[in-house]
Formats: C-alpha cells, structure tokens, sequence
C-alpha cells in the first residue's frame, strides 16, 4: 500500500511506495522482468503473467491484440489504498495513496521502436492512450492523469518490451500546478492562452521548428530545459488530452513518429521521457492552458546545482539543435 | 560566454553555456580532468594549471594550502558575461550571464572523503564558503548564491579530487523563490518560520533524527522527497548562511561530518548532491526563512512522472532509512 506526505515548505505531495522496494535498503525499484522475449510478460502469449486486462485493441474479436492494458504490478498509486487525510500533530499530513497506474504495452513486437512503427500503429496507442485517460478521468477522487513513456535505462526504465505509462493522482502534482496556474495568470492578464502565444511566436521565427503539418507544430522551444527538448503543439486549443477528438490522432501519430525517428537517427537511440503535459482534472472545460506533448531527452544528468536551487542549465543552444534534427533523415 | 532565456510556461530562467559543450551533438560536460592525482589540476603542485586563485587558507604566510579557491574554468556564469536584459519580440527574453562560478577545492588531499576528515578541516571549508558566500553577496547585480557540492557519477561530477562549488546568479532560481514564497507565506499566516515549526515537530517525534548538537539537529523530513534525503537545520534562527557567526561552523562541521560518515558507512559510499539552501540577495535579514543544509543521496534515477509533473516517487520511507543510518557507525 503507498501513501502520500505533504511537504508544507515547497506545498508538495510526496508519494511513499514501498511496494516498489523490498527493503530499506533496496532503493531500487523492483527487479525488472527479463528483457529476453521469450520471458517477457509484455509479449504475446505471456498474458497469464501480467494483472488482468482492462483494455486492448485487437484484429477482430478474439484476434491478435495490437495494443494491451494492464494495471502496473508494482503500482505507485492503486484502487485498493484509502483516500483518508489524516493530520499527525501540527506539521504533518499525510494521505492514502488511491489512485491507478497502467501499463500501455504498444506494440507486440518485443523490440520495436515506437518512431520506427507504422502511422496507423502509432494511431492505435494514442486511442489506447485516450481511451483509458477518459475512463480514468471519471473518478471523482482523483485530481490528475498523467500519460508518459520512458525510454532508455537512463530515462529510468530497464525494460525493452516499448509500453507507455498512466498513473492517476489524488492530488494535483506540483509542476501541473504550476504550469496551470501561470498559464491562468497569464490568460487572466492578457486574455491569451501563453501556449498559443508562443506556438505563434515559434511559427513566425521558424528558427526552432523540426516538423509541421495542419494539426500539430513541433519545436525546440526557445527557453528549453534539456539539450534536444522537443515540444509538441496542437493549432486547435484544447486544455485537455481528453478532448481531443479521435480524427486528429492521426496527424499527432504522424508527427511523433517523424521527430521520435529524427531523434533515434541523429542523436543514436537516446534515452528519453515523453509526457503529455494536460490540464488537472475539472478544468479541461476552461481556456487557459493548451495541452501539449514534452520530449526530454536524457542525454546529461543534472547535479547539486540543478536540483538544490531549481535552475536548469543547457549546453545546447535549440536553434543549433534544430539544425541537427533537420539534417538527421526521418522514418521512411 | 553563456546567457540565460526566460520561460513564460514555468517562469524560469534556463542557463545557456555553450563553453560547456563544444559541438551541439556534444551535450555531455566537458571531458573531467585526469584523475590520476600526478595529472589533477586540483593538486598541490598543479596551482598554475588553475585560472588564478580568489582566496585560499594557509598554514601561516607562503605555507601550504588547505583549502583553495578559484573560478570554474568551464564557467556556467561569469563576470566577463553581459547584464543586458532583452527582449526578442513578444515571447522571448534573454539576459546576459553575468554571475559566477567558483571551485572550492575542500583538502590537498585527491582522495580523502569529506565525513572522514578532521572536523578542524571541515571547519576550514564552511569557513571559506562563508567567506566567498558574504563576498560575492555583496555584488548588487546578483540575486543569489547558491552552494553545493556533487559527490561521485551519479550526482552529476566525475571529479575524483574533493571539491565544493559556488555559483551566483543574476535571478533567483526557481526552487529558491518557491521556498521563500511559501515560507514567506507561511509567516504571514502563522506569524512562525515553517522550517522552525517543522524542526521542533521533529525533535518532539524524535523518530526521524540521526544527530544532533547544541546547536544543529540533522533530521530524515517526515514528507522526504528521495531515500535517505538528509535536513541538517540550525537551532538560530537566521535567513541566510552568510549571517552564521563564526563560531557555529565548527560545531556544524561536526554534525556534518557524523551526518556524511554515517551514509557513507549505511549506504557504501553512495553518490550525492549536497546544498546550502539560503535566502535569495536582499532577503538575508527578514524572518521569513531558515537557512539550511539539504543532502540528496542519488540512489534512484528520476523518470518521465517525476520530471513530467513534478510529484517525487519515494521508495523508502524516512522512519526506515533513519534506523539503517542510527546503525551505522559514523566516523571514529
């Protein structure tokens, strides 16, 4: 069972797993699954090994599942923990730790690379990734979903078989805090969404922009925490993944691709995480904040500066990047 | 010569320094110096392979040094950098990236380890902090000092020769304004400092404390963001470090030494990021905040939720990492 605790100096929610460790010593997470296929539990045929299914994409009914879901099992956040507040004297609070966490296995091939699948593959993990979000979005007690994919040891995750993430919060995580309340601040002071303003900004210099096509602009944004960040933009304004509808999925899949292969190719396969940066729960409906798709990749480890007092340093500038990534050849 | 780019998004500053990458495929650091202590520009005998030195503590006149302190030769921010502040169109603004970075090489030593040497030496460290932190805090163009120190890989250094880092900024770094606002916050409302109320809640629990003196009490917080994360807090309460008399360095160094020696001797030598969490420039003499020292063990590697959203994932709950640690013999 995990838990939360409140940190009343930096107004954060920390989340206690100890299901993900066995010890205290143990600050790894679990051993992973093996990464020969023929012990995975993500492939084909092993689906006795993993909880039980909530949700898949199959050929037909009965046939050959393109896309699969699962509950994590060793999950960071779970239906079955309380949902009770407790105050334990003066400066501590803590709460149960309810929530979901999932599992998107993408592709049956064990060794795939989601940047070297077909459009309509890629199509199918977004509707996968959209279906369950509007499901999990439903639960009144939860404040938050968060949709990523890690990639690459160095991105935290040590297994092969490609699968995406979902874990859903009670409460809503620092960064979505504030990222939706600066983007409110400044929708409240100019009447504009900060995200649009941008993507506008960003199109008119056209000095950081690596893709394009009618739905979705991607860029190397101007002020980029990491080397080769990546940010993905929607035109239409919509605060929420949830609200996408189905037909600009297509593009979107089409877009990931080009720059998921333009990275693979220019940089040689780096780690990365990938998160789709939303609106908290209950304010999907209201204009202030555009939600969009952030690509880090890991490519330098951040040290006592970074973490003690919050300032990112980057050593590489993005136009420089971007000349990079638009001289590295796409996917075919 | 580096420059800083603003984000409107998350109201950050990121550092641009290019003279820490030379190619834009070449995002890693620039390559360590040998580490073999015959090659190490950090060693006695090597001064003039340094740029020149600021400060230093010597056994009397023209004898050896113990400490010694100069500018990074990769700076992140410089003096010889610009102060301007410009605007490039609606969306983009930069500044000049006027600061500083200083090395503090902490023993003549290459591979002594700060928790086993003599609390006279660690002494002679804080010593030089505080006197390089109330030196460049006098500088009006800069907003913050902050001090650190990276210990192995994983925390980002592949320095073997122990040393400390300084660097001053232009802005106040987001983490550091984030603290001090909610602390700010926090007196407004209570009338009390966050820090000191968190403090003596610990010290009435007792249950997360593993050293403590007249006047330090070095404590596993009840809301940890990591495994084994160490708060080292003063019983005086002062806003900044640069306003610590003299005569209670000595007994932090000795709570520092206990506090290192102990994870050290827990945890078998683990990488970690050490930082002096203070109050932004301007701020030092203001009740609001409490200066303190945050240790961060990197036992685990971050990955697409804690960066995407901002909510840590703790594996190890403070209450356990804190009997490992009270069983582990600290320095003789």
């Amino acid at each position: 069972m995990s838990l939360l605790r409140y940190d009343p100096t930096t107004n954060d929610w920390i989340v206690f797993s100890s299901e993900r460790s066995r010890r205290p010593h143990d600050t790894a997470l679990p051993p992973a699954p093996p990464n020969d296929a023929s012990q995975c539990p993500f492939c084909p045929g092993h689906e006795d090994r993993t909880p039980p299914e909530l949700f898949a994409l199959r050929d037909g009914p009965g046939g050959a599942w393109s896309v699969r879901v699962f509950a994590n099992k060793f999950p960071v956040l779970s239906p079955e923990s309380g949902h009770d507040h407790v105050e334990e004297g003066r400066a501590f609070r803590r709460l149960g730790g309810y929530g979901a966490h999932e599992i998107v296995v993408e592709s049956p091939d064990h060794r795939t690379f989601l940047g070297h699948q077909p459009v309509d593959q890629i199509d199918r993990v977004l509707r996968t990734l959209l279906a369950r979000f509007n499901t999990l979005v439903q639960d009144t007690r939860l404040r938050a979903v968060v949709v990523f994919k890690n990639h690459g040891a160095a991105a935290g995750t040590s297994l092969q078989h490609p699968h995406w993430q979902i874990i859903a919060t009670p409460v809503v995580p620092r960064l979505m805090r504030i990222r939706h309340t600066i983007a409110t601040d400044y929708f409240d002071r100019t009447g504009r969404c900060v995200y649009c303003d941008l993507l506008e900004d960003e199109r008119a210099a056209w000095a950081r922009v690596i893709a394009a096509n009618d739905h979705y602009t991607a860029i190397l944004p101007y002020a980029s925490h990491a080397p080769y960040q990546v940010r993905i933009l929607p035109r239409a304004h919509r605060a929420s993944f949830g609200r996408v509808p189905e037909e600009e999925l297509r593009p979107l899949a089409a877009i990931l691709r080009e720059v998921l292969s333009r990275l693979h190719a220019a940089l040689g396969d780096p780690a990365f995480n990938l998160t789709i940066n939303t609106a908290p729960r209950g304010d999907e409906h209201k204009p202030y904040y555009l939600w969009h798709i952030e690509i880090i990749p890991r490519l330098t480890t951040p040290a006592g500066f970074e973490l003690g007092c919050g300032m990112s340093i980057n050593t590489v500038l993005p136009e420089d990047a971007t000349d990079v990534l638009r001289q590295a050849a796409p996917a075919a």
